[in-house]
């Protein structure tokens, strides 16, 4: 049975890739860099978008995607801020993929955005799987997750373009080695721009929006 | 496509929902009470099965069943106490499933057991559509994830028969309302027992040892 499964499946993940050259050509025709964001449930991925839209300070004209399984607990707390959110809600669905996407970019006004913040469904595992269309996958890791995540799931870890490590402030409170962390991420994926910082004190988020102001240069 | 699929989904969690059976008549033969755990990455799955071995000081016998998509960090750390313990790995899968645990407890020295932990991928999605053969299903959040994740991952609270709340000696350093959160996870689960509790300072130990040994009298 899975020898017949398998097939199937890979149908459904061209198709997919398909729909995602054809986001990312939206995006394109836009001049919108869109940034795929990938982390555990509470890593920080709303945390971190809404610190970096109010750093951002009107620099760049930000519009964001939520997806979660329900709810739209998130697309509300960015509303709240002034910026266009669109939430999707995947039902039991594991992780994002580029049809929903298609359909949430209509209802984005990305005539007058820069840049696009994509919030995945909370996952290691599943989400890395489906390209969307992006530009830059950003992984997300958390402090108090522990320092052994690239050990158990080296997929995620391999296939971003930069890591935000968040929750610094907590750094005192818990046992979490940032080098030996950072060795590790390294292993699997040399290139990896890393910015560990805190959402809540602001220490370090100046890295992260000067690598994010870089990327988007001529938006 | 999708029309396609379903079928050929629907057969496989069949064939898993079997096996299932089978490995909890094992259990039952052998007077075993299985746990499955179901948590984020990171939320403290090891970490209460190591500090749940050293508090249960012998009453019960443990062996543990330690799912990931690499490496066997956890099975290591298990073993140096002295417990049995069998890694699974799961290649790029998001969950475990009921044909991974057949194999796992022929490594299990079942008769001489009591009471066998199944630590799961970390992933509040994919695990719960997967029957193990556990008796009891439990489910971990953790205080630095955030107080909203019932709202988010609906699936996972509504179908566990306890909830261990981890980390609540960061409760000082992160706004986490409890009150609100335990309402949240009645309101999806009334039935739920639910035990707050850190693992680091053993504050709240008691109550979930005390439900835990009346689960298992008997085994």
């Amino acid at each position: 049975m899975a020898a017949k499964r398998i097939p199937v499946v890979e149908r459904i993940m061209n198709a997919n890739d398909q729909v995602a050259l054809e986001n990312r050509r939206l995006f394109d025709l836009y001049g919108v860099h869109a940034i795929n964001i990938m982390a555990s449930p509470g890593a920080g991925k709303t945390a971190l978008i809404l610190s970096t839209i109010a750093a951002l300070n009107g620099r760049r004209r930000v519009g964001v995607i939520e997806g979660d399984l329900a709810s739209d607990v998130d697309a509300v707390k960015v509303r709240r801020v002034g910026v266009p959110a669109v939430q999707i809600n995947t039902g039991g669905g594991c992780h994002l993929d580029a049809p929903q996407i298609r359909s949430a970019l209509e209802e984005l006004p990305l005539k007058e955005l820069d840049l696009v913040f994509i919030e995945n469904v909370g996952n290691l595992v599943c989400p890395v799987g489906f390209a969307l269309g992006e530009h830059t996958r950003l992984g997300i890791a958390s402090v108090p997750e522990g320092d052994d995540k690239p050990h158990k799931y080296p997929s995620i870890f391999s296939h971003i373009d930069a890591l935000v490590v968040n929750k610094i402030d907590l750094l005192p409170y818990i046992p979490f080695d940032m080098d030996e962390f950072q060795r590790l991420v390294r292993t699997l994926n040399p290139q990896v721009a890393i910015f560990p910082l805190s959402c809540v004190t602001g220490e370090g988020m100046d890295a992260w929006i000067h690598w994010l102001l870089g990327l988007t240069e001529g938006s």
